[in-house]
């Protein structure tokens, strides 16, 4: 794969190691953005301008997510501002643009150039593959914030997706008292046959009492003021599910009920892993669209 | 068991929640040095001197430790300074004195008064059961130092008694690749058994190559300048064992390799855990004396 | 739920827990075509006749398989035949037909009499609950068969669906060291977030090498003439995929490799656990027909 | 180690298995007393009679159990009787003997004769290597008895030695729900720290109640006539200790409780695992001896 050449350009410290990884597996990697990050980048060669970087390379991979405002490439180790503009104007319809979080806006955009975006954050293997580091952010949390161990504390997890699977797999493996509170009989039976205790979502009022710690990977208000008032004040409640999140936090407040929003875990707990993963699905899709 | 009455006297939030949980347990719990603790204590009934907490009670319950510099009980709530004196004074030879951690010169000094004193950390059920706790604070920080999951990192466990079986199992559970690295073949015969990949103590500078996490739980000088030179500069090391510990913390230093020493991890991490492994020890130790 | 009466005919022993566990939750259940059978049956009441046991129940529940020969009720513990134009005729079109693996012909016929026939087999539920005892069937052929202890040897795992999840998940449990080779990168994603090794099925030749056992979950033909000459003779083969199975079982045989084509696995080693999934999946089928 | 000579002497399959493994690890090994079984002994050299094979070996390996009666060497593969006098009088004072379970008579005739006789049945990694297909042993058992999957079972383990710790494990790990019960408050401590239930001995008769299956592993009569009347008739005992046995077979027999005694369970189900085990333990005794 020694002729076919990467530009990465901006993000964090994840998309250091992305560029790593994909050097590190042959790709010709050039990148910028990355001036004060004080991290060795392997074999990937650093550009002084988006120009240089994307000159040649068959994609172009944008970070996650690839800007928070829609104008400015989100770059928090570059030197200078790297405008989006100037990355979609230096790319060639020819090369392929992977981004993290787009909205339909800078899809439309790159259209009008004739610019092929997929945005890599929507990528199904990527998704099971960061959920492993966003159960382990949440059992972090959870050592750092419960008084006692997480062996022998009873968990409910709401919601047995991706996020959920990951989280109950790993709690129950340390040994804690896991429920898995979900709606289709399929995911109850799933997670009974996990080993599991199980609960229907209908029954959640009366599955989040007495818990230690309660874990929402649903993204919808699901832990409500009614709910809430089933809740003890000892119990613990992490929220993974994307803003607005699953709780009313307001609510949770006037109850006295502890609440985490965390969010991006991945990206934070195990960043090297989440560039890894990122740089997989950057192969991933190449596979699919042929370049390699 | 609303007859026996049991004194609770100074230490950290563990001694909280170690009173809460004999209180639980139907003693008469009295305790004294918890003023600035904004914990609720159960039923444990709050004292304004030793001598009031003291009086009456089978079992003086002194902290872990019991005191740092000899003089003064370790009481970090307490409103004013207790001598350990002034405890010595207050307690009758009919009743049995508990503390955690005791020198040789405390314990004389108490025989000088006729008073028995046990070293409840020198319980075997209590340093079992801490093993947990400890295990999962060394989880926490891998977790925290790390930029990769502890799924599918590479660990290296140094020694394989109560700690290093705990925190062999804990990072195993969590999908890590576990070598344990141990002297006696029976500890490698048991850690094969338990899955894991083993090598011998003789063999450590091999062992210790290519590992993403390596934890001590030897100790034992293990970890010198020879074995850290065979030690990638990727490489976290957690020392678990007490001071001085089992690593060259200076020639580590020297060559770059990350070290943390992390001691009384049960305390830390898991106070309320900690503080009920105490109430179970004292349990334990009072069926023995025929105390209960 | 004491009105309402359910009528179990015929089948083998896992219909006389199917029906013992439908009478513990509270339905009122008669049954016939157990003459034989030594077990106790519960609160459920034995019958004469098809008539008298179909007579007023609102659902019959025929075996699995509900026939061997189309003519004839699978029951091997019935004194005489019982015909299944008998049973179509005993029961009225306001009464539920649930029987297990149905071809379209008896579908057919009771569609005629204006009878609604449900294949429990069918349903996704009983399907994954089925996983368990299948994949605990596979483990007791494994340890009867092999050798070697399962904890440590190489297990191949084909296929990651219900089944091959369950079955990668016991091996796994017991330390075997195990592989999951499947076709698509999402289902590899997650046998790598569960922990085991993966292989792309195009690999399957590389795969199967130097492995103590493989387990083909498939229902095509994978294991061909091809795979087979890359397979060691040490290594046994359990085929679970459903007649005719996904290995070419004569090549095999000209290779030297040992086959097992296990079917029907939960009924022969778990009938009690079979017979529970049973009365689960009618339940739940009652429950979206709005029976109870 | 290609100048070290070992001589393997009748025996069942295991010694087969554990001959071609020595072989394996580079040692000149010759055997006889397998003239009928149809195994590939590897690179082991197959002798005519004692006297060859022993001649010049460092060590000569009985079989386990070395003989049944005391006068021939177990060797159930051999053409013609081995008698143990015959092998004791080919054997130099200069060679070590390893046998397995010895009583005194033999190793005091041995001495008799100046010959160092070893037990390698005593060997405490053997043992603890042994725990591991005693366990799955009995998960094959408890699989094939049990009309319920492990799965969800309720499982108690009598007896928290090397046997007992891999069974509970075993168990564990399908999922089945695990009770521990022991005398000593320290392996209580162990076992909850691993996760499980635990009971104290005094407490057996609650303990046993309810459960579907008892494996007792303590070699003392523990499931005796008191405890077995609180025993249901659903439930499965397997006793893994050795004769007598730790239960009242007659009593569980008129009870109507079915009982396992299940032996020398690593030679039955895993003779390959079980002979490389001893080829291990000979090494290791080897080690200490200095003969290697």
């Amino acid at each position: 794969m020694n002729d076919i050449k990467l530009a990465v350009v901006g993000g964090d410290i994840r998309m250091i190691y992305c560029a790593k990884e994909l050097a590190k597996r042959g790709f010709e990697v050039s990148f910028c953005g990355f001036d004060s990050a004080g991290k060795d980048c392997g074999d990937a060669v650093r550009c002084r301008t988006v120009k240089d970087a994307v000159k040649g390379a068959a994609v172009a991979v944008l970070p996650v997510p690839y800007s928070y405002d829609g104008c400015r490439i989100n770059a928090p180790f570059s030197a200078s501002e790297i405008r989006v503009d100037d990355v979609l104007e230096a790319v060639m319809p020819t090369q392929l643009v992977l981004a993290g979080v787009c909205p339909p806006s800078f899809i439309e955009k790159a259209e009008e150039l004739s610019l092929s975006v997929i945005d890599y954050m929507k990528d199904e293997e990527l998704t099971i593959r960061n959920a492993i580091p966003t159960a382990e952010g949440a059992l972090e949390l959870a050592m750092k914030e419960l008084p006692v161990t997480v062996h022998g504390a009873k968990t409910l997890v709401l919601g047995y997706g991706r996020v959920g699977k990951a989280v109950a797999a790993a709690f129950s493996a340390l040994r804690s008292c896991v429920t898995v509170c979900a709606r289709h009989a399929d995911a109850l039976a799933w997670a009974n046959a996990a080993g599991y205790k199980t609960a229907d979502m209908k029954d959640i009022c009366r599955a989040v009492k007495d818990k230690d710690i309660i874990i929402n990977t649903v993204p919808a208000l699901i832990v409500d003021n009614n709910v809430l008032s089933f809740i003890g004040d000892d119990t613990l409640i992490i929220d993974l599910s994307s803003v607005p999140g699953g709780v009313d936090f307001e609510a949770a407040a006037r109850y006295g009920v502890k609440t985490l929003h965390a969010l991006s875990l991945p990206g934070k707990v195990a960043p090297e892993t989440a560039g890894e993963n990122i740089a997989d699905a950057v192969c991933g899709i190449m596979r699919k669209k042929g370049v390699i």
